[in-house]
């Protein structure tokens, strides 16, 4: 695999070359980032992995100094599994300030309400990536729900020539959601962070059971984690088509949530078809 | 000349050419814009002409509706000059209502500052254009010299893999830069409008000749263009690079202005090194 750190010798490298399968990550891969490359692995020729922990998503409150940064332990573990590895620093992605961005749809509903312009600099670097990888396909995990929403949104309303794969989250036996933030975790705070997927679960559980009041299931969902010692910012029920609130009689929904255990704030979401 | 309109179509014909050269147009094609097309034959291999009014650059009192569309004139305009034109509809270019946006800088500044949104619409469109016709080099006049400034700033910051290059405005006989809104003046205003160039020829003189109060140069311009019946939006001295005022002892300077003459908002600029 090979190692590359600057837009130029990245541009060089893939010149000519076709079926490029790309995954963007931040790094601190675990299984849930490997099981998007074996998914990259399945659609394109070349599989690129950018690792770059990309300051234009993070607020000013947020974790971006403290975010792990772990490139030699990503390197080992991309070896045999990816053909090119593109960790660009600060530096060559934004040798100027940021002036043009991009202004992706949702950008203050659900993590947005609670991230301002977080999304705006997700779709931001995805699209500089994009330009700068030119991939054929590009695969981002489901756990990012709203992320692969504006991903998918910024590909076609931009006519981007890319096909966006979601990838299934990948959870440990509790059912946490593999995460880098998981290890910002004490130890009590992980026995209780599998407790958001299990009120995910008996959530979907009372869709399918016929429960249509979803106001009320996201109240109870969210005074449950409350309850538990969790500071919640949302639980709820959208169309997974558009993350707006269902129409009535609508079938292809999902949850998502996002709260906080102490210091560390987790997200996960799960697919309902009713 | 092969004439294309739906997106698909281009990407097929498109399909492993290299070295595409692209100028993007509103039509209704004069010399100007063919100048363009001289320019992007002697970079590319394949010339792609778009034509489309977009409606997201105009604001909801402007002229988008009377703009003048004169698609047969223009096809035969570029017979024999370019490969490929494109001229896609509303609803092929915005199946959707456009939700992914590109904010682009000085977005509020000169000609934004009377055109809300205008540049946010200019940069987003051009990003759906160069992505679908994926060129090595794109043609913008000079004429519009703060959209060619957005546009180099949208390629260079979203590191998009094209060469821009300026064309020169192409004039009348008696200096008006031409453009497509000149066919709105009467023939009382088509006569004053070379006074819009005048006024920017005495101002570099002045300029030349050693004047460093760029303010009061601006306002005296204002001035003589209101004395003669003009509405001015702007008179402005900027610098070539930032299209900023200029720090002191800037020599590549742009004196930028618009007025408007009746209902007609007329826009031009020239270059002064000093």
């Amino acid at each position: 695999m090979q190692i590359i750190s600057t837009v130029a010798e990245l541009r060089q490298r893939l010149r000519g070359v076709a079926g490029i399968a790309f995954v963007p990550t931040m790094g601190n891969l675990h299984q849930g980032h490997l099981d998007l490359v074996r998914i990259a692995r399945q659609h394109g020729q070349c599989v690129v992995v950018s690792i770059f922990v990309n300051p234009l998503q993070f607020g000013a409150n947020e974790d971006f100094s403290k975010y792990p940064r772990t490139l030699q332990a990503d390197c080992d573990k991309l070896e045999g599994l990816a053909d090119v590895f593109f960790a660009p620093t600060e530096r060559e992605l934004y040798p100027q300030p940021q002036q043009v961005t991009v202004e992706p749809p949702l950008a203050n509903e659900l993590c947005g309400a609670f991230r301002p312009g977080h999304f705006r600099g997700v779709a931001t670097v995805v699209l500089k990536l994009f330009n700068i990888v030119q991939p054929q396909v590009a695969v981002f995990g489901k756990k990012d729900y709203q992320q692969l929403y504006v991903v998918r949104q910024v590909a076609a309303q931009l006519n981007l020539p890319v096909e966006i794969i979601g990838g299934e989250t990948v959870r440990a036996p509790d059912g946490l959601a593999l995460s880098s933030r998981n290890q910002y975790l004490s130890a009590a705070e992980r026995t209780e962070a599998g407790f958001l997927y299990q009120m995910l679960v008996s959530t979907r559980q009372a869709m399918l059971d016929g429960v249509t009041d979803y106001a009320k299931l996201e109240r109870q969902a969210a005074e449950a984690l409350t309850a538990r010692g969790w500071q919640v910012d949302y639980v709820a029920v959208r169309a997974q088509a558009t993350l707006m609130q269902p129409e009535s009689g609508a079938r292809d929904l999902v949850i998502l949530a996002a709260a906080r255990l102490g210091q560390t704030r987790l997200i996960d979401n799960l697919e309902v078809c009713i």
